[in-house]
């Protein structure tokens, strides 16, 4: 095909808006599914989304768009910043996808929707030798497409570098040996000292109250009502429909204990507000949203912790918690709840783990994976090695595999290499918490509620480049300086000694 | 290409599965927006559905599929009943689509996303001027597009027939003279004795209560919850996503009125029933859903008026509603129910118009439609000619625009001609009722809440057929006899001297 450049860099777009159109429909009719589909529909999707899919995948990787990509990349001098990184997101897809023989592909998409299956009645029986062949056909396929797609490097890196561009075992073996290092004595000292009391956390907190807590945090932390939805699903999540342009949030609410969905609000706040604030001109393309999981997880994480569960932020909210919640708050402080949604003690289940074991539970989960990638350790082996890890770092028994390997879907889901983001996420925004302490007075910002000063370093620092730049692009970008966990630490040490006074 | 028959059906049936893969997505984001997405997230619609509704229009109108329905028209002795009706309908579809440039119809698209979208905010102000000039664009397209499609037709018959097969003006002056010269006089006649007491109406009605009422009032008229949701909207519909496999309802509840939202939610329910009960191995065709507006209509307004505003039904909910809204119904009875929701009097608001008015509201519609249509007056005159037959036909004033002219979305929608199907579909159940009465005591049923032989009685005849059949024919199998405006007008006297007695 004859392209003049102008042409290319138009058909470019417009296959990106094409992209944007299906993922649009994709999502949506995800996002319906579980937040206001009736039960017995399912049907009804199955004929659809297979049919979007395939049509996602012959737009990605049909002779026509790979010629008009090839045809860019050779002209490359003549794309400008963000064409380039476009033309590069997509090729990579392409490439990577074309490595994969067809037939091992669909075969691993039907693997995982079974998977997925197996995995809810192996969790719902605590069964994990029932779920145990098919994680094993998982982790196998993993290292097999690894080795298709980048044979001269390690399997298990190549898939932490998909869900962070650069990210290898190295990295991750130091951060965690110094999270190890430095936590698990903490959370000892923790368990030597009186708990703290967070009877406050439950109550009766009827969920038309809790409703209007989430729509007033939404418009706390800054985000714009106008175009963040929230819905109400089992599990929390945060979802852009197409674009920046349409984000919705989710929670959960339960009637005894408003803490939960307070947090899942300000977390999936955190990530909306990241994904609807890319720059203008990315919506509608590949660099639009959050440029990789982790950097996500840096935002989600520093609005619900590091803002959420400042001394601050609970002072500044205990008004509202008081007009919502007047017989449940009397006689009650703001520092009551500073002091209950801090309450940190090493429990079984990741999602439900306070902000100073949290990376520990990552921190399992990484080392089984790794081992199990390498050789070292076979997927049977995995409930035993599971239960030892959690006895030797957070000193507690686990009962049974529901409450332990099998509690996470991400196996279940093909995601191996995914969960150290969330430990990485947390690090990255405590350095990056310190960094916007150089030019911003921040708990004091959060005890007047102004959120902008703090949004608009976020906003010029990382929201506004989606993808453009890779992780460490960013990190370099902003902080001047290498990444460190010792910010992390440190935040968490001081943390610790406040509510403890340790 | 090279067919066989075997092959080609098979192909038929893949193709209409993709147009209803591609119809759901289209119907779910524009459900989502009226439903659940945050208020400023047109932009994103505006970049997806063009581009959705560009691939529908392509994979309709392709060489591929023209071939494929043209080798299977040229043997069409080889295709069943069911084939048959497919690749007419399919056929007719491209013949006509393939007449309008596909430029001229994207920017159809376009410029009905942008109307509904301005028609909300001239309603809102009241200010017709502000919709004025799109709104002419609108009659326009739709003189151009009927002139391109069936030049040698009037282009309002055109519009009509697209709504139902066969229909035209003289059809419809025929019937709406009959209605005129019926109703009109019994509409005074009412004016000259005792209104009758609607007070029961307002009150203090909780949503939630209404709420409950309405997923009663589903499963009451033989609903399945499972595969039919209910949603809240400005303006209640009926949409399937896709197939008869995932339906949904709306309302809209006012605290101090439970009968509107009741009716609304029993209306769409008729719909809902007849959407959700064509034969199983119609589901992913054209020919899953109704036949036509009109007999669309037929069954809304006979599950809305017919049954639920019947003396049976109302004695029938009653234990319900006292239940539901002990304080405000206390010294009341099912009698006093029945009077009120049968009151009848001429009134601004269409939707809001009682079983008698109703079509008069109708008629000056269509009336409107006809002379923009024939160039007989000119879309900036509307509002002024809307309340001049007003006046005449209901003897009211029209106090501004937001009562008047922009009360309804259809034009905004783009859906001239539709507005008769509302009366036609009246007409039609009160000819079904005749008929059913022959085998099944209706109100007996209904007095025992027992809707399955009259749900039956509809699905056997008209329901599980879908588009199989023509309106036309659907009368004729049921009905044995031509259609006739008698039973309607006999209906409502009878119902008229029942409430008034007179």
């Amino acid at each position: 095909m004859e392209y003049t450049i102008e042409k290319a860099k138009k058909e470019l777009m417009d296959l990106q808006r094409k992209l944007a159109a299906y993922n649009h429909a994709v999502e949506l009719i995800y996002y319906d599914s579980v937040t206001t589909a009736p039960k017995n529909t399912a049907d009804n999707r199955a004929v659809t989304l297979p049919i979007l899919s395939e049509e996602i995948y012959k737009l990605t990787t049909c002779d026509q768009s790979v010629s008009l990509l090839e045809y860019l990349d050779a002209n490359k001098d003549k794309l400008n910043e963000k064409e380039h990184r476009m033309v590069y997101l997509m090729l990579k897809d392409i490439k990577e996808m074309r490595k994969i023989p067809v037939d091992e592909y669909v075969a691993y998409q039907e693997l995982i929707v079974n998977a997925e299956d197996v995995w809810h009645k192996a969790k719902e029986a605590s069964d994990f030798a029932l779920f145990c062949p098919i994680l094993e056909k998982i982790f196998e396929t993993n290292k097999k497409f690894a080795k298709y797609i980048e044979p001269d490097k390690d399997p298990y890196d190549h898939c932490l570098s998909q869900f962070e561009e650069g990210l290898n075992k190295e990295i991750l073996d130091n951060f965690f040996s110094s999270i190890r290092e430095k936590l698990v004595p903490l959370i000892k000292k923790i368990s030597e000292v009186k708990q703290v009391d967070d009877s406050i956390r439950s109550g009766y907190y009827p969920i038309d109250k809790q409703e209007e807590l989430s729509y007033y945090l939404m418009k706390t932390i800054g985000l714009d009502l106008d175009r963040v939805g929230l819905s109400t699903t089992e599990h929390p999540f945060t979802i852009s429909l197409g674009s920046q342009k349409d984000v919705r949030i989710t929670t959960h609410y339960f009637e005894d204990d408003f803490v939960s969905s307070m947090y899942s609000v300000v977390h999936e706040g955190g990530h909306a507000l990241y994904d609807s604030n890319s720059a203008d001109d990315l919506a509608f393309t590949v660099l639009d949203g959050g440029t990789s999981m982790s950097i996500h997880e840096s935002q989600s994480r520093f609005y619900e912790n590091i803002i959420g569960r400042s001394k601050a932020f609970c002072e500044y909210i205990f008004p509202k918690l008081c007009e919502l919640f007047p017989d449940e708050m009397k006689g009650k402080t703001a520092h009551d709840i500073y002091l209950a949604v801090n309450k940190a003690e090493p429990s079984l289940i990741r999602t439900e783990a306070d902000e100073l074991t949290y990376s520990l539970h990552v921190m399992i989960r990484y080392e089984l994976e790794k081992k199990v990638m390498a050789g070292e350790l076979a997927v049977k082996d995995l409930p035993a090695e599971w239960n030892k890890m959690y006895k030797e770092y957070l000193g507690i028994d686990v009962p049974d595999d529901k409450h332990g390997v099998l509690q996470d879907s991400h196996w279940s889901g093909g995601a191996v290499g995914y969960f150290p983001s969330y430990a990485l996420g947390n690090a990255y925004g405590a350095q990056f918490l310190s960094k916007m302490s150089e030019s911003i007075d921040i708990y004091d910002c959060i005890s007047k509620g102004d959120f902008e000063a703090i949004n608009q370093w976020n906003r010029e620092n990382i929201w506004q480049y989606g993808r453009l730049y890779t992780p460490a692009q960013i990190l370099d970008r902003v902080l001047g300086e290498k990444f460190s966990p010792d910010y992390y630490i440190d935040y968490l040490t001081k943390k610790v000694a406040d509510v403890y006074g340790i």
